[in-house]
């Protein structure tokens, strides 16, 4: 899969990250997609971190046992990591292209856009939600979409490493070519008339959500086939974004 | 509303709580059930706070103006309180009884149990869910369950305002007198052999969510009446107690 993702907010250069805690650092490990550099761990979970190496034929070269202060002085202080850390480099992106694709072979798949959501917890959490419902891929705009993190892998539980993202110049031309591909563009807004449990489901579908203050841009919005809101009490002015995603997701992806 | 909670990991003593940020605060002050002895703001919040108080009939002699850094020193460093935040007593908890009499006059609502949910974050995330999903009232185990707490209201949006929450010795007890008051009892189950989505909908409901870890106790669960699952990839262990709870409370409050 070709790579054009820039690298804008990336706590590290060179497409490089640091995964932290027990399930990003094992499905990492276990993701043949993914370069692992190196893995630091703490002398009791050295036994299964080398049969998990040896299982997924990488080197136990890679492993460095080192106690749990040299793990904390290469991460954020609150970072929880349990003893694990990988110097990894980032997953390659998937392009538009090799979405379409991927979904001539899934005539009712789904997928997720993101217009503008900026937190690296609240994308962990989406990623995390869209394993869970057989979301195909993720695509965010590469500007203004934090780069793949730690925080971003712990948040997702590891299922970071199982998700296709894609990260594309121009939000509302992927969704005419979303459009031209087969899928129905579905926009998120909680100011829309029709409620998403109301939706007919089936069919090749893009699920589109803006960030949780703003809702999405006037353009991205123009773009979509139809706008559904979730039913929500007039007291809630908005669900938090991972949680509105996950319920978008929950409603589109049941049979 | 009669008050049996024993404050059990609060941060300040005597029933005390320190709310902070914009939503909290004013929809604090919004509630007539709500306590408040003292409001610290800064110079650019302080018109709004004034109009506020007196929109809702509380002295003016509450509000404090002060600096950023005079607020900063009674909250947690990482708090993101916008300039505001209120020296509040915890709202009174209601009873099993008041909640079972509350249902007669709504056939058709629904409550959440938690069983060992202690993350202060999640609880207050699944309180704006509750509230979202016009969910009757939260029940909670007195032990094992954090008290009231400024990050339990910011992760509310300050829904934790608008929403009837139970403290219970015994849940396994509690889920027993809400049948004999007509409840259906539901536990979710990773491992059940229904999903959520097949469940007849209607009558009183109970949904009962156990950790994310560990999920229900055994005899929590032997007391429901049916448990569900969420129809959720293999790929992924489960979700989040907070997503989760979104989800099936989304699900049980459709009509």
């Amino acid at each position: 899969m070709p790579k054009f993702h820039k690298n804008n907010s990336a706590p590290s250069a060179n497409n490089a990250a640091i995964l932290y805690g027990r399930h990003p650092v094992t499905a990492a490990i276990a993701n043949s997609r993914r370069q692992i550099n190196k893995i630091l761990c703490t002398a009791e979970n050295a036994d299964d971190i080398r049969a998990l190496c040896a299982k997924h034929n990488r080197s136990a070269g890679i492993i460095t046992i080192v106690d749990r202060k040299e793990i904390e002085r290469i991460l954020p202080r609150e970072a929880v990591h349990q003893g694990l850390a990988a110097c990894v480099k980032e997953l390659e992106d998937y392009t538009l292209e090799d979405i379409c694709i991927m979904a001539e072979e899934h005539p009712d798949c789904h997928i997720l856009i993101l217009d503008q959501v900026t937190d690296p917890q609240n994308i962990g959490a989406i990623i995390r939600s869209c394993v869970a419902f057989n979301t195909l891929a993720l695509i965010m705009q590469d500007k203004n979409s934090p780069a793949e993190s730690g925080a971003m892998a712990k948040a997702s539980a590891g299922m970071i490493e199982h998700l296709p993202v894609c990260r594309v110049t121009n939000l509302s031309r992927a969704i005419e070519q979303l459009k031209n591909a087969g899928f129905w563009t579905i926009g998120m807004d909680g100011y829309a008339q029709t409620t998403i449990n109301k939706l007919k489901k089936g069919g090749k579908t893009a699920v589109i959500m803006g960030s949780e203050g703003k809702g999405m841009r006037r353009l991205v919005e123009e773009a979509c086939d139809i706008t559904v809101r979730l039913p929500i009490s007039e007291k809630v002015e908005s669900l938090n974004v991972s949680t509105a995603a996950a319920i978008a997701l929950y409603e589109i992806s049941k049979a």
